[in-house]
């Protein structure tokens, strides 16, 4: 089991304590699962006290003992009620706060109020972006887990080959993969952080179903098995000669990373053959103009463009209607992390080791989806491979 | 693919519309996945607009195609901002409102302050007491569906008598679970309402590991794989004479049920073996007394007065320090759901075709968990089982 390393732990919350500054809060209380584990290396109940200068506390309500084995903090506290709050400050020589931040973003109103009644007087705004800032550039400890959740796709790819044929349901197919995928350690829950996203696993999906839009903020979406959670894979049966879309998310250590990658039974129809070849080239382009300093939204046009030059104007990112407003899109302990390669992102810089998923494709209502994606870190000379499948369209 | 009909809906809508007459409120904004499913049978990204009295109004930003094919509702309206709003109310003849309704236990403070933008000077409160209410008691169709979601958790059990060996680890085992839930139709996604709950499909874990508490509000947690997602199977091997939990959720067509059985490799510890068969016990008492009228929390009391009685005190629903304060918990499109059979709960009432899981466990920190879980519905004689695999601890 791999726990966080004190130092990593120590380098994140000093990195937020220098935003901190620059934003003029006096703390910052973190409750959010996957900020849990950031900045603490364990999801235990409770609360990261995080003052401008001096020692973070991680305040615990359950399992106290746990987290005590699981984080590399040198204060782990417990604690019952939010009531005890200012005790605890008192008892570390911090004052009450005046300002206060907190993820304002995925902390629900109730849940906020709740913790005003234990702040008193002090102001709650929003740190989201602070915390978004320091998560977005990985360490070279961050990038190596992710290296070992890019094996994990690498087996779904190969399984994928094994097990396709004429007649299997997608549900079939996305179940292999699945079971494959957790096997090999995928640890089951991918965690998201925009209000009502969900996924389970990724997208398994083939001809037509691929095509059909949903509530999700993603290119495709596909039927699903119900309307209760439409998207993914359905029951509709594989035939030959259409497109089999594989978009899976591998989580390992609490790490992802996000490739997609396209199968066939015999030929594809030229126009979608055509139109995939197109993709792996703007994917292609993306990894020379996506250097540390240009900017998120700068690679977005760019490639929005070529993508409207090869004519794909309608059908980009989503069909006509259903388009969504980027290309790709951070990864790290959520799936929907900075940057964004995404429309209005022009005042954002791309910094060296920032890590994202970039995913060019294109819908054609009726007829099916093709694209391709993988996730990168941006290296000192451009975008550095995480997955590494072959770009090669697998024709079975 | 089953689309809720519009009687249901017109039912749930009809009775939400007559809380917001006790509670005094002009309307209610519904934005979550799971309520947006359970009152318009779809969850495409939008808001449902309650009013007191008439037509409600499904406002869909993506998809809304799609929203008007799975929804059974009269108005499935298009829109593309929250500023929409007041124009809209006005196309329908509606009043700007007072006073609304949205679910505050669940919608981040940012997504609340947006919403305030397109309501002008209406008043939010909180409506989740009222939307628990109304989902609380199911009507036959959703019984029949939880029928159904049922089935896929007798194929777990008997798939984990096949499977089970000496040597296999937790997470092979939860593996192997997954899968066949999956290939019967699972929807995979288990959703919760509790901030920072997260499930993956359940827990499937042996011997010591399966008593390690964590940072969940269940009676038992798991070491899981990773301090990322510290639940569930972890890398552990099981052993002979080892007691082995399998607590899966199903959720079928949007609907959860939720059982726990156990197995072994050979007999288990005198200590264990009297242990469960004591839970078994509670179980069965339960099904006595929960019959409508009775108080949640009456029932709650009175079994974790025998559980005292039968000596598990400091073992019961949790070690000694993590223990739960609930023995019972709603289930419907969500896992959390009314009734709570929990403490302090004594002034509600079960109700006739209320649904809920019932899962008397104890805990020997270093030796294991043993106990066992049902889901029923509350008839008006008493309780009737939804789960139906027998209650025989699985020797094998």
């Amino acid at each position: 089991m791999r726990l966080t390393p004190t130092t990593e732990l120590v380098d994140r919350i000093q990195k937020l304590q220098k935003e901190m500054i620059i934003h003029s809060l006096d703390a910052i209380l973190i409750v959010q699962n996957a900020d849990l584990f950031y900045f603490t290396g364990a999801v235990q109940q409770g609360a990261l006290y995080v003052p401008i200068e001096g020692e973070a506390l991680y305040l615990v309500r359950k399992d106290h003992g746990r987290a005590r084995m699981e984080s590399g903090l040198k204060e782990v506290i417990p604690f019952k009620s939010l009531r005890d709050i200012p005790g605890v400050l008192a008892d570390f020589g911090y004052a009450m706060p005046k300002t206060v931040g907190m993820e304002l973003d995925v902390v629900p109103v109730a849940v906020m109020q709740r913790f005003q009644t234990g702040l008193g007087e002090s102001t709650i705004s929003d740190a989201t972006p602070l915390i978004r800032n320091v998560r977005a550039v990985k360490s070279t400890y961050e990038i190596g887990i992710m290296k070992d959740a890019a094996l994990i796709l690498d087996k779904v790819c190969k399984k994928a080959v094994e097990v396709i044929h004429e007649g299997m349901t997608d549900l079939e197919l996305a179940a292999e993969l699945e079971f494959v995928a957790r096997k090999a350690g995928h640890q089951g829950m991918v965690r998201m952080r925009g209000f009502n996203s969900e996924l389970f696993f990724g997208h398994a999906f083939s001809g037509a179903d691929s095509a059909v839009p949903t509530y999700s903020d993603t290119p495709l979406g596909g039927v699903g098995l119900s309307p209760s959670f439409p998207q993914g894979a359905s029951y509709k049966k594989i035939h030959k000669h259409e497109p089999i879309t594989v978009d899976f998310v591998s989580v390992f250590d609490g790490y992802i990373v996000d490739q997609t990658r396209m199968f066939s039974i015999g030929e594809l129809p030229e126009k979608l053959a055509k139109a995939y070849v197109d993709m792996v080239l703007i994917l292609k382009h993306a990894k020379l103009i996506a250097k540390p300093g240009a900017s998120w939204g700068g690679v977005y046009d760019e490639c929005l463009q070529m993508a409207c030059d090869m004519g794909y104007q309608e059908h980009f990112m989503g069909s006509k209607g259903a388009q969504v407003s980027f290309i790709g899109h951070g990864v790290g302990v959520e799936l929907d992390e900075y940057p964004f390669i995404a429309r209005g992102f022009n005042d954002y810089e791309l910094q060296e080791n920032m890590v994202f998923a970039f995913e060019p494709k294109v819908v054609f209502p009726g007829l099916g989806a093709v694209g391709v994606e993988d996730t990168f870190w941006v290296g000192a000379e451009g975008l550095k491979h995480l997955t590494f499948a072959n770009h090669e369209l697998m024709i079975l």
